[in-house]
């Protein structure tokens, strides 16, 4: 073959040949990289806005059309077929399950209807329809406050932006019944520009700041914890404007917010049997979580209960979020290498334990209400059961804690058999110091005490009224709530929607 | 070059030659390969024996000979220097550190001295010189039978070899006293032939027969916790032929064992304050690590303290059994990836989470005690105080399981948190109904407690006698002991020693 120098010099035009067909060759070559290193952005992103996504837009099926993955496993969550250790069902009536609830929220609302939760599909709609929130006939009517909205809809910051934040809290929940329809969603943890994780609630940034830390300077990784920690946590309503407030100013463990709230002497209401000045806890799921050997090591919520999938080369995060039990696979596997059985097992067997003290708990705080009822029934004075009344305070706070929580018997077993070690001890110091106070008072012998085997049995000590309750709550439910309903869906149907299709 | 069948056909020698250089070469190959294997073997076995162990040698000097290596880490079991996190040390006197342990332990030996335990190499002269085996001036003299000796030597095995199990058991302590006086060593653990794993205490065996287990079946794994196991349990002497036995015939777990006892109505000693019949927790170390995570996933007791050493490329394991705390790179990392320093934390936060519980229980069961002593003073009778003492009784097994073992609060916290919420329910129990008692014989306040708050304000409340006790040990130790150590120095200077070199 003769060289290319050779031909050139013969046919000049060849030249020009050559570099034209390599110009071409690097012009494809360069296509095809861009086509692919497209392919691989869509699949690292699997973003492709089809709307565009306006600050504060509180319907989750707007964002589910950008992600229709992360929508579609969202929408799941009301999927209530999980089963608990016990076999019961996500909303199982908790104290059909377990009567002596009743006694132990006795003259509080959770003592009227208290249900096993489910997924956040069901935030507004439970939040409704259950008989703590009673039974308002019009925008004025308690009983309670805006606050108890706030960890329920992504309409709250909407709403906390539109009225101000103490405002919102201090509406009637009923003025905000036609603005909060959209069930715990998108918004609530992701920020509509950027679709990176925020903060929505004040509640959690105001806690931080408290306690001097600045809760933007958090990693992703925290934050994969922190957006459920704006609600999965203890909580309180403080003061007259019910402003929501958590109570870490002394630290997050029980004896930390014990301290605090005894030193602003709160309480969450007087219980109906002993007249102690009580607390209830909610669902200080973050707080016992952190106390646990998965936060040490630097796990973060998500990582267990929304776990990442693979479906096709994309891969996202899973939004059916739920018990990690449900997909072992996917979750505890990710780390551990024992079977499903083994994993499932070795929970149940931690939970078991704290169970067996949780149990124990109950009974002897039960126990200790009707005990200070007959001591006052004998003529106790208050200065006589004012030690009383702290100790059971002080016992329930322990238990509540524990049980209120969603999966603490599994987050920190060690920690939560701690805490019921010391509930068990401050019950039982009750109950001596209510022997002694009964003694003094004529009764040296157990006191008798009414049956509440059933849920009817001790709602009926309880709540004499219930009924009528129900009846109320049943008329809201027909008349009020679909006016709501009515009220926003015409709202929402004026909000603009801008296609990028 | 000519090819070689030319050479060959012209000098037929030359084939020969070549021939031979073959085989010479394949013969040196096969000599490096042999002494190769040699070496790895070497390495691997570590095992030249210079003096033929005979069965039921007791002298751990001897296999020292032919296991220099798991000899000399054997006798720095000497070492007394590690700190435990209260930065307490092996042998110190845990009555002047915990002066309630008087109180909880009032009538038994155990309150008259109690130290930290320290390592094999002090077993024999930490028994013999406690106050708690007595001060015997002759070999018929009590308190203690043979039984008290089992732990304590490879001098074990080859006396009951020589008496029979039951004799040697129903022995007094003094009349063996002359024959027990090499610490545990080799034999309590290796057959002396194959240098194998071996269980040589009958009682272990025995208790594995009577729930249909063949020991004999273990895995080497499995005996790799098991030989330990032969004493880190809990146990109590049988009879009136004090035979040794575990209570392990309803299972092992606390409730199993106290059924147990309660069945055959065993109790250790009778309270002196509180009149109840006691049962004293040995040191159920094999059981609560069973119940830990540990045991689940199927770590031996051998692998955290006695973890395998590689010393010049021989692999050998430590003989010097410790707190794992104290080689944490060569225990706790084969499997965490943490730091040290986190893994520390880590052991520490589960102690200090189960010392809590721990402390509450024994001041609650304390009090129970004194309690239960101002009843009888007030004139309760036996049927009325028969649920109380049981309930002391109860309770004060549970705390006494937790407290009595090595490394309990560590290998499962959970389930001993879990006992320990037992105990202080059972405890406060007890005292609630100590309360009504009182009341009904005319006392209705709390009760006065003694000054018990250093281990000599203690003793002086429980032993009146104790500096007699001392001075006669002291008579023991002087003019017994060295008796004792003649006649076991002659006895032993008669055993044949065949040297393999």
């Amino acid at each position: 073959m003769k060289p290319i120098s050779e031909i050139v010099k013969k046919k000049p035009w060849f030249g020009w040949f050559l570099f034209f067909c390599t110009m071409a060759v690097v012009f494809l070559l360069g296509l095809f990289a861009s086509s692919v290193m497209e392919r691989r952005a869509e699949a690292v992103f699997a973003y492709k806005p089809t709307v565009k996504i306006n600050e504060n837009e509180p319907r989750n099926e707007i964002w589910g059309k950008n992600f229709p993955r992360e929508y579609q496993s969202y929408i799941q969550t009301e999927d209530t077929s999980f089963k608990s250790m016990y076999n019961s069902s996500n909303n199982d009536d908790m104290l059909a399950h377990y009567p002596r609830l009743v006694i132990l929220w006795a003259g509080y609302a959770f003592s009227k209807e208290y249900n096993q939760p489910r997924g956040h599909l069901w935030a507004v709609k439970d939040v409704r329809d259950i008989l703590r929130t009673g039974a308002p006939k019009n925008e004025n009517e308690g009983p309670m406050p805006g606050t108890c909205w706030t960890c329920k809809s992504p309409d709250v910051p909407r709403m906390m932006k539109e009225m101000g934040i103490e405002n919102f809290y201090k509406a009637t929940w009923a003025s905000l019944g036609k603005e909060i329809v959209n069930p715990i969603g998108c918004a609530d943890c992701h920020d509509a520009e950027t679709m990176n994780l925020h903060i929505s609630r004040p509640a959690l940034i105001e806690a931080f700041q408290r306690t001097g830390k600045d809760i933007t300077k958090s990693s992703h990784q925290e934050m994969r914890s922190l957006v459920c920690a704006q609600c999965h946590v203890e909580y309180y309503f403080k003061g007259d404007s019910k402003y929501l407030t958590f109570p870490w100013d002394k630290g997050a463990t029980i004896e930390d917010m014990e301290k605090y709230y005894d030193e602003i002497k709160f309480s969450d209401w007087t219980h109906s049997i002993s007249k102690a000045p009580m607390l209830k806890a909610q669902h200080p799921d973050y707080e016992v979580f952190k106390m646990g050997v998965h936060a040490d090591r630097g796990v973060a919520c998500a990582d267990c209960h929304m776990p990442y999938v693979n479906e096709g080369g994309v891969k996202y995060t899973n939004h059916h979020i739920k018990s990690p039990l449900s997909h072992i696979s996917k979750s505890c596997q990710v780390c551990h290498r024992q079977s499903e059985e083994k994993l499932r097992t070795n929970v149940y067997e931690r939970q078991k334990s704290v169970f067996q003290l949780r149990d124990k708990a109950e009974e002897l705080i039960v126990k200790a209400h009707f005990e200070a009822k007959a001591a006052w029934d004998a003529g106790a004075k208050e200065d006589e059961m004012k030690d009383v009344l702290t100790l059971i305070r002080h016992a329930q706070w322990r238990w509540d804690f524990v049980a209120a929580g969603h999966g603490n018997s599994f987050h920190a077993p060690l920690e939560c058999s701690r805490i019921l070690g010391t509930s068990i001890d401050k019950a039982q110091e009750a109950r001596l110091l209510l022997s002694r106070i009964l003694a003094a008072h004529g009764i040296n012998k157990p006191v008798a005490f009414p049956d509440f085997s059933t849920k009817e049995k001790a709602q009926k000590i309880v709540w004499p009224d219930l009924e009528k309750m129900k009846a109320d709550k049943k008329v809201f439910k027909e008349t009020i709530v679909p006016k709501w309903l009515q009220q926003a869906k015409e709202r929402e149907s004026k909000y603009p929607v801008s296609s990028f299709l």
